[in-house]
C-alpha cells in the first residue's frame, strides 16, 4: 500500500483575540493509503475565506477545529488513489481539503469538477461555493438588486466582493460603489473590475464619500465587513434599501464582542431590511448559477482576478494577511 | 370673537440624556378664534408615544421640537369653533394636537371620527396610528406571522406590544411570549392579554427564560425596545425568523450613541432578516386595518387596556414615565 509524506497545518492554540502565525504549526506525517470508501486527493489550491477565521475559536457556529487538529479549508485538487468506481486517478474534485498537502477523504465529500470549459481554480472563484456562489445569492436573491439600483459592495476587492459588484452590473444596477482598503485596491475595483466609483476607507471618510457619490441613497448593501463601514452606510439607505448581511470581516477577531451596527434604528426610518444568509441555503440551485457564472466568463462580463500563494507552509501568512485587509 | 385661555407644554431645554421634568415647562397663553380654514379643538385625549423622546434631540428624523415650542403629541378632542363646512363644533377629530388644553389647526390636520362603535380613545390604542395600527401592519406585514409561528414582542405590556401580541394569538401562532418589565406588567401580559408566557427582564435572565419557553426559536421577534433585549432574542433566532424594528425605547434617551445588536450575525447563519417600518407607509390600508381591528374589538378576541392619566401639567410626568419603564 502506498504511503504519502503529508505537510499539515494544525491549530496549535486558539487565537486571543487577533489571529497569531503561531496560532498555528506544520506538521509533518505519513499517511497510508485510503480505507474502503475514501479516497486520497493531492491538494492543488485552497481557497483562503475569513470564515475559517471563526471556527479557529471555541463555539463557532460552523464546526470549530479542535486544538491539534487540521485546519479547515475548502480546495481543488487531484485524485490521486481511489478505492471508490466514481473517481478516479486523474479527477479534479472539490471538497473540505483541508490546508495540507494530500487529502484522505470520504469519496462522498467531493465533488468532481468538470474543467473542460473553465479552469479547476475557477471552483474556488468566480464559480466557488463560498465566493461567485455566495455573490450570485447574495446579490440577485437576498439584496434582489434591479436594474437603476444604486448598489455598495464593502471588502469590494475581495473574492466575493469582486464577484458580487460584477453581477450588479451585469443585473443593470444603475451605480455600483465598492468600499475597498488602500489606493491600490480601489484603482484595482475601478479599473479592473468595472466598478463605477470606490470608496478608500483607510484614507476617505466613508460615509462623506458614500454621500457625494450616492447622493440619493443605496438601493442595496452587500456587506463583507461590518463595523463602522456597516453603521456609516445605514446612513445613507434608501427607502426598502436591502442590506445583505455575507459577511463581517472586520469583526471576526472579536467574536466575543462584535460591534453590532449602531444606526440600525434607520431600518425603520426608511422601511429597510438587512438580511444574512448562508450560501448553503440555496443548494438546490448551485447548477443554474453555476451555469450563469461560467457564461458570463466566457462571454467576458465577468472578470476573474487570482492571488495565488505558493506553498502551504505560507496557508497561515495568506489568511492573516486576508484577516488584516 | 372667541379667546381661549390654553395651557400647552413647551420644550424649555434639550435633554441632556436622560429626559428629566425640568426640560418641559407649562406655559399659559391666550389664543383668538381660528383664522380661515382652521379650527379650534378641545383636546380630550392625548397619547403618550415613545416617538416623542426622539424628537426632543435636535437632528430627529421627525421634525424636532424648537427650544420654546409646542411639545408634539397626537390625540383625539372635540371641536369648539370652525371656519370649514366640513368639521362642526362637537365633531370628535384625532389628530396632532399637541400637548396643550386648545388645539388651533388648520381643518386638513385632522381625522374626523366616527365614534358609534367604537369611543373615541379607541384611536389612541387599539386602532391608533402609532399603538394598533403599528402593532397590525408591524406584525401581519413586516413579521409576516403564520399559524403556528413561535412569536416574542417586546415592551409587551406596552401601548403597541400589547396589541401586536394579540394580533400574532388572532393569526393563529403556536405559542405567544412577552418580554415586561416587572412582575405587575409580566402577570398582566399573560392574565390580561392571552400572552402564553412572559418574561420580566427587571427579574430575569431573558436568554436563559426564552430558551426555555421557545426551545425551538423563535419565528417572529416584534421588537419595540432594542439594546440587550434585542440582542438576547437574536440568540434565539430561527431559520428565516423575521425581527421586526418597531421601536427601541431603550435607546431613545441616548441616540447618539445607540447600542447596536451585537449578535445580528445571527441574521447570516440563521437566513434570518431584521426589518424595520414605520407605520405611515401603510396609509393606503389603514381602513382595512381599522375594520379589522374593531372587528376584533366588537368580538372580544382583542381587549383594551387603557392607562389615563388627568391634565395636561401631568404630560412630562407621563413620558417620563414611559421611557422608564
Amino acid at each position: 500500500m502506498a504511503t504519502y509524506q503529508n505537510d499539515r497545518i494544525v491549530l496549535a492554540a486558539r487565537p486571543a483575540g487577533e489571529f497569531a502565525l503561531t496560532d498555528m504549526r506544520l506538521e509533518h506525517e505519513t499517511v497510508g493509503g485510503p480505507e474502503v470508501g475514501q479516497v486520497v486527493v493531492e491538494v492543488g489550491t485552497l481557497s483562503i475565506d475569513a470564515f475559517i477565521r471563526t471556527i479557529l475559536d471555541d463555539g463557532s457556529y460552523h464546526q470549530s477545529v479542535p486544538i491539534g487538529g487540521l485546519v479547515t479549508a475548502l480546495g481543488v485538487g487531484r485524485v490521486i488513489d481511489s478505492t471508490v468506481e466514481a473517481l478516479q486517478p486523474g479527477d479534479t474534485v472539490f471538497g473540505p481539503l483541508g490546508a495540507q498537502r494530500y487529502a484522505t477523504l470520504p469519496a462522498a465529500a467531493l465533488r468532481t469538477l468538470d474543467v473542460a470549459t473553465v479552469p479547476a481554480t475557477a471552483y474556488l472563484g468566480a464559480l466557488g461555493l463560498t465566493t461567485g456562489l455566495t455573490a450570485y445569492f447574495g446579490m440577485t436573491e437576498v439584496g434582489a438588486v434591479r436594474a437603476g439600483d444604486t448598489v455598495v459592495v464593502s471588502g469590494a476587492a475581495g473574492a466575493v466582493g469582486s464577484v458580487a459588484g460584477q453581477i450588479a452590473r451585469i443585473a443593470g444596477a444603475g451605480r455600483v460603489i465598492g468600499i475597498a482598503g488602500g489606493p491600490r485596491k480601489a484603482a484595482f475595483v475601478v479599473d479592473e473590475l468595472g466598478y463605477d466609483a470606490a470608496i478608500d476607507y483607510k484614507n476617505d471618510d466613508v460615509a462623506t464619500r458614500l454621500h457625494e457619490l450616492a447622493p440619493d441613497g443605496v438601493d442595496v448593501f452587500f456587506d463583507n465587513v461590518g463595523g463602522a463601514i456597516l453603521d456609516a452606510v445605514l446612513l445613507q439607505i434608501r427607502q426598502r434599501a436591502r442590506v445583505v448581511i455575507c459577511g463581517a470581516v472586520s469583526q471576526y477577531q472579536q467574536m466575543g464582542h462584535v460591534a453590532g451596527p449602531s444606526n440600525y434604528l434607520k431600518l425603520a426610518e426608511r422601511w429597510a431590511r438587512m438580511e444574512g444568509f448562508n450560501v448553503t441555503v440555496f443548494h438546490e440551485r448551485f447548477g443554474e448559477a453555476e451555469t450563469a457564472l461560467a457564461g458570463w466568463l466566457a462571454e467576458g462580463r465577468l472578470r476573474m482576478h487570482e492571488h495565488v500563494i505558493h506553498g502551504i507552509e505560507q496557508f497561515p501568512l495568506a489568511l492573516q494577511t486576508l484577516l488584516t485587509g
